[in-house]
């Protein structure tokens, strides 16, 4: 008896009283029996309910930091139990490197969020997007936007192709932003998720209430979700667009993204002809893309578009690569590198689109639609027909202008090579994709690259250029990074997900906000100019993070800038600039009224005005942004600086944090001289 | 005869042959006919065709600052003719202040956007977004955010309410990003929208195809959008709904952004009692927000939050201020500061919807329902049934859970009171309209408006905090700004406007670009390190814009800093922190081996290594960004610095532009010291 797989809902594991409708999942080489999946009598509201409430709040009560931390202790006792994943993902047909990509991809992914949220956000909990935006003259009112974390529950409904990273690439940036997850995987590979989240619920890290886990079919979930609620779709762009239609999503408020399988293209740049650096790359990237995964992949390589001239050298090179690399067979048995797809249904499935590609015009070349010979379990040879094998398959299309290669997508290993004779047709065929995932193109032409990456980004989410000086370090086509955005427009759903702390943003409403700078100041948690200021006492050089208040000011004497000053500070730099030299030529200058002080000068003199030279809790100035240097200082002109306390974020593991301090150079009328940021590292105690 | 208003298509003016269909417009005050609409027999698919390649051919050659440039002249033509504009704009209801919010508010926008653009956004037609990711050890693969125009044409859909903003709004950002406009007024006002139309195609201002307008209905327009177009709407949420549901947007790939009405709410603070200018100010702005535009705004404010026992105050000083200060009549009569609704029709809603609140429990408290007395063109005194007159209407809810008046919008100048008791209750009766465009606090004390900013953030666009400081510079509870994001999450639409250059990415597809550093640079235009740089031989600094290429690079010989360098600079700046100055305190500080060299100093020495000091193209250093030390520089080390034109951004109307350089300091032993940009004016020739 196999046992039926339970969710994890309000923070326990609930499996359904009478399963007699269960789902049976089966093992995609043997077609034995893996799993029961059944959702019956699940209290879907009550889980939505547990999520906006008790998981808002546990998630509320940390600051970005440190959910970025939780999400590295995630990743670490994933890892630690990792081999129980790789297992599990064998049964559906996963060979070691497609695990790989699924759970050390995974785990990855939660590493990537946790050092960018330290790095990128504040500490806190909401986060300014963009600079002030002045909107009175005398500084009274003015605008800031900030994010604040979506009201609702995140709600994830995932692929079958990618079940830990699927769900670990969703709950990063939803997790740091602070909103609850409720992860709904495909039933196919149901309990390879499940586990994974066994594993964070056994680790004792995960706040009340932040995630849920459905194991099964989610009837009428929709329809419980409203706004404030966020959906993330993994899938067939069919299921995306059924989705998309509800009323929750259509008028209800709902945000809705979804990322689909999209015809993704690979363009042989014309000069990368056979024997070129660039013309292996293309091809060994494209059998790669092919059979990683048995081509399972939302972003493979379905077009391979190449110089006509070209077509039989590629073919024959894919040929060859294929016969020499890749070994059909159960994961794990002995030499095998490209295991089942998922289901036989899959397989089933893959067969109809083929046949649509040839009944289109394209023309097998490579592989063949026959049960394929494979390895099984034993090291036996055998043609499995209870298995979901497919051989890899590639199409040949002499005319590149038929509708099936840009429509019909072979969810396997399943690729066409379509003919191209100019750029600019190479452009329309990528772009007859209606918006994909992610085009590669393999060239060494940089001026070929801008030209096609002009034409075919904005239907794109991502562009790769492949070439002789990447071609070793390239993450490949097939590859989301956590770093850059993944997702594509049209076809391929319209949404972006990762690309590092964008992701993040998305789980979150930008609002403007407007008012006085103290209402500014209260709201952001970040000194806006104008704000209410604290000064005379204590120099607040002297204090640590745990007296220091944004707002808290010191203010310089003047000091006079002399002639001699500048030429000597010219003669110690050897910074000779004839503006700083030469009186005649300073005053021909558009910009200066005759010789001036140099910026560094002056920059150089606020920091011994506003420095405070004992040891103290400042540490250390590790740098500055933003400096613009705006009225001129002339000889017998004075200075004086004042520097704010701006923005003080403590690190979560170390004895010290980041502090902002707003400094302003002014001169003897109050002109404003030069205005930045200084940044420094300031001790807690 | 009322002449048949023409649309501008594929750059000339055209008008139905058989306009037997034809819509007849009124006057608000009078119901005069003003203008015959009719598309009978439009080519809406060789308009649509004219913008995707004319338009998008035209403004393709253009830059972000040449696109920038025409926008201040399109202002600059409008200004000039605007007299035309206001006198058709008060047949349409609008007093002169109505249409200054209108028709100056528009030009203000165009300006806006013209400075934004120029300030920020680069000289070209991509935008990088983002820093680099790295994504391999060695630097030989990295990746890079990049927005690049949609393809398609931006299709507007205006409310009447605000003919010339609504239209302008939404252009300036399409045409900076480089997106043809096709106009699609509200058939009540769309005789004003067309005369904005004909000043910029009379200024023969326009590049060709680069705006089309459609005066009248639009059937199947939507049936010819595809991706890479984009619809920006502004209207009723129930309009919205019914064109985000076509299957162009749904599966098409058809960007679509709704600005819809909200049930927009102003919270007063349970500190603003009556006698406090916080409570003056929330009276003066809620009759302004009632009566400006006659209520007719998507931003005003329909409900009225105050503390319970507030209410009455809230109520009689309401009454008083719209009897000393509104008068109801035709726009442009002596005296009068309220018009008519646009049409019967709208008033006939309005009146409805107040029936509707009426029957949940709103008792009018200010205002009547009957036909005003107005004050007609010739001074006389009467009611006007054939006008669209209404009062303005205050509603008392005692019962503020009643669900009408959160959802029922009466789109005139009509608002409901409602009594809360807590801040939580504040929050949650805001959050009750399910997303709105904004939401003012009126309140002095900045910890209640940040508490209740955080409860009600993700349910609005934008927020507002009116106090004795802000209130007479605020711009407004019912006033967009450019440079502010306009647009509300659920109820409100889900989309975002305006936003200074946010909007104009909005136009624009995000790709992630990855390759080797030298087609990054390639693709963005924008110098990565590891790309190719050509040194030696001249000096970039002798390069004009003219010569001067990304990539140029000079590299500085090493030079020794001494302790007696770091003491006389110490002395010289006043910079003695015990960093520099005490071999001991220094050590012990947790990121120094002893005493270390001033950062200043470093970045002081690198001027004086890099510069070239005889008059030159490069005319200033006018700042600094980015500035990281990240190796200390002891006594005894060496340093030099590389320098590499990064980004080159020649102005359009000055004789230089702005070049940043990519400023690295190492070590002797190449570690990296510092990293920074250093902006600089370099002459064009």
């Amino acid at each position: 008896m196999i046992a039926l797989l339970p969710s994890y809902l309000k923070d326990a594991w609930w499996t359904p009283d009478d399963a007699a409708d269960a789902t049976i999942v089966r093992d995609a080489s043997t077609g034995e029996a893996v799993a029961h999946v059944s959702t019956a009598g699940i209290d879907l509201a009550g889980a939505l309910e547990h999520a906006r409430t008790c998981g808002q709040q546990s998630l509320g009560a940390l600051s970005f930091h440190q959910r970025a931390l939780l999400l590295k202790r995630f990743a670490l006792a994933l890892t630690e139990r990792k081999d129980e994943l790789y297992a599990l993902s064998a049964r559906a047909g996963a060979t070691t490197a497609d695990s790989w990509i699924d759970i050390d991809g995974g785990i990855g992914v939660l590493f990537a969020y946790s050092g960018k949220g330290r790095r990128e956000l504040p500490n806190g909990t909401v986060v300014v997007d963009g600079a002030p935006e002045p909107l009175s003259k005398d500084g009274s009112f003015l605008g800031r936007h900030v994010h604040t974390r979506l009201p609702g529950v995140a709600v994830q409904i995932n692929a079958f192709n990618f079940p830990v990273w699927g769900s670990l690439e969703k709950l990063a940036p939803a997790f740091l932003a602070g909103m609850p997850t409720l992860i709904k995987p495909a039933t196919p590979t149901s309990y390879v998720a499940g586990a994974m989240v066994r594993i964070l619920v056994e680790s004792g890290l995960l706040p009340d209430g932040s995630v849920q886990l459905v194991s099964g079919a989610v009837p009428g979930l929709f329809d419980l979700l409203r706004v404030g609620d966020l959906v993330g779709f993994t899938g067939s762009a069919s299921t995306a667009q059924a989705l998309r239609a509800h009323p929750s999503v259509q008028t209800g408020g709902v945000r809705f993204t979804a990322e689909a399988d999209s015809i993704n293209a690979s363009v042989l740049g014309l000069d990368a002809a056979p024997g070129t650096p660039e013309f292996d790359a293309y091809v060994r990237q494209l059998v790669t893309e092919m059979t990683a995964k048995a081509g399972q992949k939302c972003t493979a390589i379905r077009r391979a578009i190449v110089p006509a001239g070209a077509m039989d050298a590629v073919i024959d090179a894919v040929r060859e690569r294929i016969a020499a690399t890749t070994v059909l067979g159960e994961p794990g048995a002995e030499g095998v590198t490209m295991g089942p797809l998922v289901s036989t249904a899959q397989r089933d499935e893959v067969r109809r689109a083929v046949a649509l590609l040839q009944e289109a015009g394209g023309d097998i070349v490579v592989g063949s639609l026959d049960d394929p010979e494979v390895i099984r379990a034993d090291g036996t040879r055998t043609a499995a027909p209870e298995g979901a094998f497919v051989s890899p398959l590639l199409l040949r299309f002499a005319d590149a202008d038929a509708d099936a290669p840009h429509m019909v997508e072979a969810f396997g290993p399943v690729s066409s090579v379509l003919p191209y004779t100019s750029i600019e047709q190479a452009a329309a065929l990528v772009n007859r994709g209606g918006g994909s995932l992610v085009t590669s193109i393999a060239t060494h032409d940089p001026v070929l690259a801008a030209s096609l990456a002009e034409r075919i980004a904005p239907y794109n989410g991502r562009l790769l250029v492949l070439d002789r000086d990447d071609a070793r370090s390239s993450t490949g086509h097939g590859s989301p990074m956590p770093g850059l955005v993944h997702g594509g427009p049209g076809r391929a759903g319209g949404g972006e997900e990762l690309g590092g702390i964008r992701a993040v943003l998305h789980h979150m409403q930008r609002t403007a906000v407007q008012g006085s700078p103290d209402m500014l100041t209260a709201v952001t948690g970040v000194w806006h100019a104008g704000a209410a200021v604290r000064e005379g006492g204590e120099h607040p050089f002297r204090k640590p993070l745990s007296r220091l208040r944004i707002g808290d000011r010191f203010s310089s004497p003047l000091r006079a800038v002399t002639l001699d000053d500048i030429e000597t500070f010219a003669r110690f730099t050897g910074d000779t600039f004839y503006a700083h030299m030469d009186e005649q030529a300073a005053a021909a200058n558009p910009f200066f009224p005759g010789r001036v002080a140099h910026g560094y000068l002056l920059v150089s003199w606020a920091a011994g005005l506003f420095v405070d030279p004992d040891p103290g809790p400042v540490l250390a100035n590790y740098g500055l942004e933003q400096l613009r240097f705006v009225t001129p200082v002339s000889p017998g002109d004075e200075i004086r600086v004042e520097l704010t306390a701006k923005q003080i974020t403590p690190r979560e593991t170390d004895e010290y944090g980041d502090v902002r301090w707003d400094a302003v150079i002014s001169n003897q009328r109050d002109d404003l001289v030069a205005s930045y940021d200084v940044l420094t590292l300031v001790a807690k105690q």
